[in-house]
């Protein structure tokens, strides 16, 4: 059986991990990604490395790609990336050359939500909102089962929704976005402004876990902003189930019960309908590389299927006298 | 052939019109909507005298009724509707018995979407965002050629998107929605703000055109407000087209231009991507109607084309040897 690998590319790491079909991670190789300065050779140097740690002797029947910015809609370049040195180039076709084998790519947060679809938290329902809170917002929508790409591939991208008028400037050039309120910064910044330095990241979960009042402070404020910005999707989607995951969602009920409560106050009719559960991912840090790995296997696989049928197809008319 | 006829009901004025399958309006009856807090039988009455009107002694195909409130996912029920005295009823069927006729039941800005999608402004889209400016804002979402209905019936609802936090306070219970600074209402109150106590409604749209300042700052500020909730649906939906209807979209560029503009400087990654274009609906006030209509028609032309399919099926089954 050939291995399906997928990695998983932000703006700090590069991470690669050999998947089985039943979603399962076999095997994980880590890189640092160089930088966003840098030319981009050095970024595919540490993808190949990580792969190639992978792979070792084994035949590879496909490698999926999550990459942290705009994919276009055909999977083939990266048009937008804040944290790596990709521009408008062909990553897919240049990176498969390379490798001698088929590579698909996609947006990391549609590859999260994609995993959570098919081995996840969005078990049997047809339609998601899918929010990854991490250092920023990734956001993806399942519709009918699928993982909607939308016109230029860059659907899901509301954590740069506009939420607070003249708010606090953010990296995209706007101001006011979600992500400014709702993430893993906003966090930080929340217990800085209450005049604690030595607070940060996953710490702040668990001083919250052991009851800080800064730290649970921190979560209430930040998870009903979540609430309050998923009402809107859910006022505009309505999904059957939200999920939420990235580095945040180890929080677990601390994050999501303010967030829950917020959703129902600020969703419209919320009386006259079924307001979506709101659950945590079920994979964790790796559901990027194991949602990679599965477009990729989805992929090919089925091309490999088809491909064998019309061979079969083709023999089976051939044997006709 | 039969007529299919098209009824919407909204809180001031109902309208009923009998459409051609080319989505050209033939007939159309009004009446005044008897008001919410009366018996759901005087709506119903006031409904029954307009198709009435319309069918005179023709046979009627089916019967399309496009509600300004929230329909349940299975076209049964209006769930919520803050200007009729439905809630939670089953009016398609009881209407369906008291007509003795077919009738079909949706979400009135579903409808005006739809036609826009059947005969209007989409065109070849697959994927758009349809916001209708009336007194509030209405909504849809068009994907992969449909209309997105939602879990809940309930999808498109973004007119109650919270876009400024603890901000005017909305019929709807929340505070800060959208279409408190972005429907004919909000114009109006800008005008009223300015000191202009005689200017309101289509005369406000009028008063605009002939250069009047007071209209124009306030076609400026709404513009803007529709260009700023329209980036953020963008952003997650990533549509091919955005269409624009209801009573204020009279006014075209005067309410596009600033909005076009506010979308373009809004949108993330705007730079890296198509930014769809903001359109004008092509059809007017009928739309609703056109769009019940079409409803009706397409269901229950194709359930007529397939029982004749199946009875010619049945038939040949029968002859055969």
């Amino acid at each position: 059986m050939p291995l399906f690998i997928g990695v998983d590319i932000g703006g700090t790491k590069v991470l690669a991990a050999a998947v089985s079909s039943a979603g399962r991670v076999l095997r994980t190789a880590t890189r640092t990604t160089p930088g966003r300065r840098v030319e981009a050779r050095l970024v595919e140097d540490a993808l190949t490395e990580a792969v190639q740690e992978i792979a070792g002797v084994r035949r590879v029947g496909a490698i999926g790609i999550a990459a942290a910015g705009f994919v276009d809609a055909q999977g083939e370049r990266v048009r937008f990336a804040p944290h790596l040195p990709w521009q408008d180039e062909g990553v897919r076709a240049r990176l498969a050359e390379r490798w001698s084998a088929p590579v698909v790519l996609d947006n990391d947060a549609n590859c999260a939500a994609r995993a959570e679809l098919t081995y996840g938290a969005v078990g049997d329902a047809e339609s998601a909102v899918v929010v990854t809170l991490g250092t920023g917002i990734g956001g993806a929508l399942i519709l009918d089962g699928e993982v909607l790409r939308g016109y230029n591939g860059m659907a899901g991208e509301f954590g740069h929704n506009q939420v607070v008028p003249g708010g606090r400037p953010c990296e995209c050039g706007g101001t006011g976005c979600w992500e400014q309120y709702c993430s893993g910064n906003a966090l930080t910044r929340f217990v800085r402004d209450q005049g604690v330095e030595d607070l940060a990241g996953p710490a702040i979960t668990a001083a919250a876990a052991a009851g800080d009042p800064v730290a649970l402070a921190a979560f209430a404020e930040v998870g009903e902003w979540l609430g309050v910005g998923v009402a809107n999707l859910v006022a505009s989607f309505d999904p059957q189930i939200v999920v939420i995951g990235g580095g945040l969602s180890a929080a677990g009920d601390l994050l999501l019960e303010p967030a829950r409560h917020a959703l129902r106050e600020s969703l419209v009719g919320a009386a006259h309908r079924t307001v979506p559960p709101v659950v945590r991912a079920a994979l964790g840090p790796e559901a990027g590389a194991v949602g990679a790995a599965d477009l990729a296997r989805q992929r090919f696989r089925s091309a490999g299927t088809r491909a064998r049928a019309r061979l079969r197809a083709a023999r089976e008319t051939a044997r006709r006298p």
